[in-house]
């Protein structure tokens, strides 16, 4: 189901699709307050770098009505604490700090005599041009995994976290690539990381994988060096691991969820290749690489507890990073709506933004 | 506290810690047939090579007893397909296969008038042996970190599930090294991973640490890559990751926790050394190569939920396969009781059984 609709605006209200519950319950979280849709952000309400752009635009949306209709006047500058509010909920993906200031643009740049429609206007121009970018990059992705097998072969992927349709406006960032190629015949079989300490693999993307009748195994982390091996003693070679990221640093460094890093040192070894999906609204051109990208530490409390449950020995302390940073040099592609870059670099990079 | 007692045979009972409601629940379970002891160590009431190993000796000599006592005379043969049935336990780890070997040879060879006692003598020696192997190997091990590091400086390890007294007859194998490491003051902390799906790292290894005083950190698998580079920008920098075994191949591959593999290749691309202890008994010089040791595949369940609490989708499917291999290339030291081998292959393996 391409109709997975993780963010929706609808009667004057924002609508999350609470993350944290699935795949076990399916309920929307109804919200009119920008500092409300800042703590879904930071309670993994919602999640996946692009998902919290949109939801940071509609946010804006529901902030700038709140004080527009206090105070006509001064709306804007009381505006401003909450986004800055809003600008902490998470500090690794760039996303929100592009949504941010695309609609700080629009608020400085007002024309309309109706500012809440000019900007629910440009929130719903992001959503739209989100889930194009990810049918683009569907097909792109595609074509590149059919493009390394032989003709009418297949191959099965590997990918981590979740960077399906709940983690952008739709359709999915890796998860766009997978739907592009099971349509395309070239996919077999999709191995999925579990992705502790959230278990976004087991809940989001088994669940998106199960609703589009692709065949989807689960795999614990430590599972990953053994099943690249074994698959290729199957009809089922892992020959991609395809996988978001939550910012790109201009020389090709790729920040996404923590475990990606391995994965791609892991890839290397067995020769499989590394292919990252991200929109341009992902690509931070301002940082020359990934040292510079903020890692958000977690409470270990979510290391320390599994599903809710206590399992770790008392006295026990854990490191919690929720990202960590593959260098450039272990990436065979990006694959973004503006085009592919392979073996990234900074020249390569900068050629998607001319 | 040394005195971790995973296994004590009392009074004529096998009494096993029952390692699977750990470290929230202290009890041990009372056994005095030799099936539930085989079902004991399926259910992974008592799990690790070693500790497997020698709760299958005491298994037999409950069973010696059971079958001794009904019919003197044919007792040897009706005890043959309770041995089988022990043997179908756990494929992985060889200790079970060695112990059986062992209490057979026992068996074949009785002079005694009273088989029971020689038998269970034997057993305990075979418990003695392993605690002792352990304290060598513990020696052997902090040495080779120590004379890794600079004159009295310190350094972090990582290590992976639990290879710790819980794991054997007491002390531990890999915990063992890391005790006794500590003890020689060269170690500043222990990295711990959780090791889904078991969790053997924050529900045994960190409760051993913690009982120690052994400062110890979970991470989630997924973030041992990340942590293994960002450690060197910290005063505990982990250079080595110190692991057991469930089964060596006479070339030096190294079967233990689904896992291992991985961070195997991921210590080789940080330059972190990587440490494999294990007593003789856990060397199979009859195979060839890790190729030749069966993985043992675990029920998808254990996957498809955490913590005993469901979490995966309904319709996704799970691999779950229990051990890896890691290749000898990969190894920098096979730490044994009889010795070290550096780099290991089939005639450095060869000498340790001269």
């Amino acid at each position: 189901m391409e109709n997975i609709r993780p963010i929706i605006w609808e009667e004057g209200s924002l609508k999350l699709l609470d993350q944290r519950v699935l795949p076990h319950q399916y309920t929307y979280l109804e919200l009119n307050a920008i500092r409300d849709c800042a703590d879904a952000i930071r309670n993994m309400v919602v999640r996946g770098a692009p998902a919290i752009g949109i939801t940071a635009a509609y946010a804006i949306v529901l902030g700038a009505k709140q004080h527009y209709f206090t105070d006509k006047e001064q709306w804007k500058k009381s505006l401003q604490t909450d986004l800055e509010y809003l600008a902490q909920a998470r500090p690794t993906a760039v996303n929100l700090f592009w949504a941010i200031e695309q609609m700080q643009y629009e608020i400085d740049n007002l024309s309309s005599r109706n500012p809440i429609d000019a900007l629910l206007s440009r929130a719903k121009e992001i959503h739209a041009q989100d889930i194009q970018a990810n049918k683009t990059m569907g097909e792109l992705g595609a074509s590149l995994i059919a493009d390394s097998l032989e003709a009418s072969s297949h191959c099965a992927v590997l990918t981590h976290c979740n960077a399906g349709a709940l983690a952008t406006g739709g359709y999915g960032t890796a998860l766009g690539v997978i739907r592009s190629a099971w349509k395309k015949g070239c996919l077999s079989h999709v191995y999925a990381d579990e992705t502790r300490p959230w278990l976004q693999g087991s809940r989001l993307t088994a669940w998106e994988m199960v609703e589009e009748n692709i065949p989807v195994s689960l795999l614990v982390e430590g599972a990953a060096s053994h099943i690249m091996q074994y698959s290729h003693s199957t009809d089922k070679p892992i020959k991609w691991v395809v996988v978001g990221s939550d910012r790109i640093a201009s020389n090709g460094d790729v920040a996404n969820k923590i475990g990606t890093f391995g994965l791609a040192i892991l890839a290397k070894y067995h020769g499989i290749k590394f292919m990252v999906v991200a929109p341009t609204t992902t690509i931070d051109m301002n940082i020359a690489s990934g040292a510079d990208i903020p890692i958000e530490q977690r409470d270990a409390q979510e290391v320390l507890s599994c599903a809710q449950s206590e399992v770790a020995a008392t006295g026990a302390m854990a490191e919690n990073p929720a990202f960590d940073v593959t260098p450039a040099h272990l990436v065979d592609a990006i694959v973004t709506e503006k085009g592919v870059v392979l073996k990234p670099d900074l020249e390569k990079m900068k050629k998607l933004f001319y």
